[in-house]
C-alpha cells in the first residue's frame, strides 16, 4: 500500500515524512534517481483516442469546459505512458473568456478573439463571474484526482499575463505583436491595468485550482520571447513574480514552474528573481548552460526538441540521453521545449518514458 | 568634392587613404563618432512611395527582377532619410527560384514554394541557370551603385541556407517547422546535400553580387530561432562560416554582416566562429550584454524593437539614446531587431535617423 496523502498541500508521505511524487521531489529541489518526465501537450492531437473524444464535443471551447470529456483526455497519455504528472486538460483562452470577452477557435487557426483595442474597452471585461465561469475546469481538477494514481502528481496551469494579453489584444495569434506592443509602448500606464486585471484573474485562477486538488502549477509565458530586455522584465518578469508572491503567500507548499519561452539572455535574471521553484527552458538553449547558469538557482525543466517525437529513432535516443546526462545530475523534470506537436509518433513517445525512467545516474 | 573611390572593394579613399562611408568603418572594428543606421526592410510597405510603385509589378517576384522598379525602390528611403547605407532589393525567394523551385508570393501569407520533400527530389534544382536567371538582380545592383552618392555603402544580401532550406522543404512560412527538423534529424546526410547546394549557391550568387558592385554583405538566418544549440551549430554556424570562409578567401575585404535571429545563448559562440565581421541581433537580446560579450570579438548591429517605430514618441526616443548609450563606443550599426513593418510611421523613422545621425559619444 502506498502511504502518500494526495489530499494535502505539501503531499508529504504522512508515515515516513517522504514524498513518493517524483515530480514533486525535484520540484523541492531534489535530484533524484531518475528525473520526472511529463509533455507540455501530453494530452493532445498525437494521440488516436484523443481525437475520438474530442469528436464529443462541438466546439474546442465546449471540449474544455466539459468535465467527463477533460478529465477523460488528462488521463488517456497517464494510462498509455506512465507520466509521472498529469497537466489539467484545458486552455490558457478560459481566462479571457471567463473575463467577459469573446473567444473561439478555427480548425487550423488557433485561438480568435473580439480584440479588446485599448484602456476603454476594459469595461467589458470584469473578475465578478471568473470562479463561476470556470467551475467546469474545477470539476475537471476534482475529477482527475480523484483517479489519479498515488505516484502521479497533477499540474494545474494558466497563460501568463503578457502572452494572454498579447492574444486579448490582437484577436488571435500574431507573428509581430504590433497592435499589443503599440498600446503598451504608447500607453504604458492604461495596458498596466490590463496586466494587473490578468495578474489578479490568474491568481484567483491558480488558488481556485489549488482548492480543487492540484499539487503544482505552471505558468506558460509562450510569447516572452517577442519582448526586449526591458519589455521581459516590465511584462513578463514582474507580473510573473506577483502572482508567484501572492500564490506563495497562502499557499507556500505549491511548486511553481514558470516557462518564459524564448527568453534567452533573460532566462538567468528571470530563475534569479521570479521566486518560482523551476524555470522551464525551450529547445534553444544549450543543457550545458542550463545546468552552469539556472540549475544552482531553481530546479530546471526541459528542453527536447519536439520534433524529435515526429523522427524518432537513434536522433532522439542521443538527443535525450545527452540532455540527461547534463541535468539529471541536481534539480530536474524531463519534459519538451515546447508542446508536442500532432505529427509526433506515439510510440516514439513511449520509447522516450521509457529511456527516462529507466535513466540511472552514472 | 568627396574623394572615396566607389568602385574598388576596399572602398578606401585613394586620396588619404580614410573610408568615408561610415558602414564601412564600423564593419572594420572602428568606433565611429556617431554609428552608421540602416533599417532592414528600409524599402519596404510602410513607404507609400513603396507601395506606388509595387503596383508596376504584376507580381512581387516580377517586381523583384525588374532592376527599373528594383532600383528605385532601393533609393527611396535613401532619399527620405539620408540612410548611411542602401540594401539591395530583393527577397531571399530568389534562390531557391533561380535553383528550379517553382515560387510564388500569395498577398497577405508571404512565401509559398512547391515543396522539396526529400533528397530523391533534389535533382529539380540545378546550379546550371543560376547566375542567368539572378542576372535582373545583378543589373539591380549595377543600377543602384550608379546613382548612390559617394557616402552611402550598398549592401547585398542572401538567406542563411537554413533559413532558405525551411521554406524551400516546407513549401512556405511555418510555426513548427515539423517538416524540414524530420528530415533534417532522420536523414541527416540527405539534408546535408541540400544545406550544401545552398552553400554553394549562395556563395556564388554574393560572389555575383559583389562583382557587380556592393560593398558589404549581410545573411539573414532568420529562422536560427528555431533550432536547438546542437542544430544551430550543424545548420546555422557551420554552413554560414563556410560561406564566409570561400567568399572572404577571395573577397578579404568585403565586410559581412551574419544575422541569426534568435539565437539567443548562441549568440557568444557564433560571433566568436563564424568569421562574420559583424553579427545582427534581435530585439531579445539586452545591449548591455551585447556590448560585455560580443563587442570585444566583433562589429554589432542592431537592435531597436521595431514596433517603436509604429509607436513612436519619448518610448522611441528613450529606448534608442539606451542603444546608443549602450553600443556606440565601440564598433556598432544602428539598425532594428528585426524588419520594419508596415505599420511603421514615416515620420517616426525621420525622427529615429535624425536622433542616431546628431548622436555624438558623451
Amino acid at each position: 500500500m502506498n502511504q502518500s496523502s494526495p489530499n494535502t498541500d505539501s503531499g508529504l508521505d504522512m508515515v515516513t515524512g517522504t514524498e513518493s511524487k517524483l515530480l514533486l521531489r525535484a520540484l523541492r529541489g531534489e535530484a533524484c534517481a531518475r528525473p520526472p518526465i511529463w509533455l507540455m501537450r501530453q494530452a493532445g492531437r498525437y494521440l488516436p483516442e484523443y481525437r475520438a473524444t474530442r469528436k464529443k464535443a462541438p466546439s474546442f471551447l465546449d471540449f474544455c469546459y466539459t468535465p467527463e470529456l477533460a478529465v477523460e483526455v488528462t488521463l488517456q497519455p497517464i494510462r498509455r505512458f506512465g507520466f509521472d504528472a498529469a497537466i489539467l486538460f484545458s486552455d490558457i483562452m478560459v481566462v479571457p473568456h471567463a473575463l467577459g470577452q469573446k473567444v473561439w477557435f478555427e480548425e487550423g487557426r488557433g485561438p480568435r478573439l473580439d480584440p479588446v483595442a485599448g484602456p476603454g474597452e476594459l469595461v467589458r471585461l470584469s473578475m465578478c463571474s471568473l470562479d463561476e465561469n470556470l467551475a467546469p475546469v474545477y470539476e475537471t481538477v476534482r475529477g482527475i484526482r480523484s483517479e489519479l494514481g498515488p505516484e502521479t502528481a497533477l499540474i494545474g496551469f494558466a497563460g501568463a499575463p503578457w502572452t494572454v494579453a498579447s492574444y486579448m489584444v490582437e484577436g488571435g495569434g500574431t507573428r509581430e505583436f504590433a497592435k499589443v506592443k503599440t498600446w503598451a509602448y504608447g500607453d504604458p500606464e492604461g495596458f498596466q491595468k490590463l496586466i494587473e486585471l490578468l495578474v489578479d484573474a490568474t491568481t484567483q485562477y491558480l488558488e481556485s485550482q489549488i482548492a480543487a486538488g492540484v499539487e503544482v502549477l505552471q505558468l506558460f509565458d509562450s510569447w516572452a520571447g517577442a519582448l526586449t530586455a526591458n519589455g521581459m522584465r516590465q511584462w513578463c518578469l514582474d507580473p510573473n513574480a506577483e502572482i508567484i508572491r501572492r500564490i506563495k503567500a497562502n499557499h507556500p507548499h505549491i511548486p511553481i514552474i514558470l516557462f518564459p519561452r524564448g527568453a534567452g539572455l533573460m532566462y538567468r535574471d528571470i530563475a534569479a528573481e521570479s521566486g518560482a521553484d523551476a524555470v522551464a527552458v525551450d529547445s534553444t538553449v544549450p543543457p550545458a548552460w542550463v545546468r552552469d547558469e539556472l540549475q544552482s538557482q531553481v530546479a530546471v525543466q526541459g528542453n527536447l526538441d519536439p520534433i524529435l517525437l515526429v523522427a524518432g529513432g537513434e536522433v532522439l535516443r542521443r538527443s535525450a540521453t545527452e540532455i540527461l546526462e547534463t541535468l539529471a545530475g541536481g534539480p530536474f523534470v524531463f519534459n519538451l521545449g515546447s508542446g508536442i506537436v500532432p505529427e509526433a509518433d506515439p510510440e516514439h513517445v513511449g520509447e522516450l518514458v521509457e529511456l527516462v525512467q529507466g535513466w540511472s545516474a552514472r
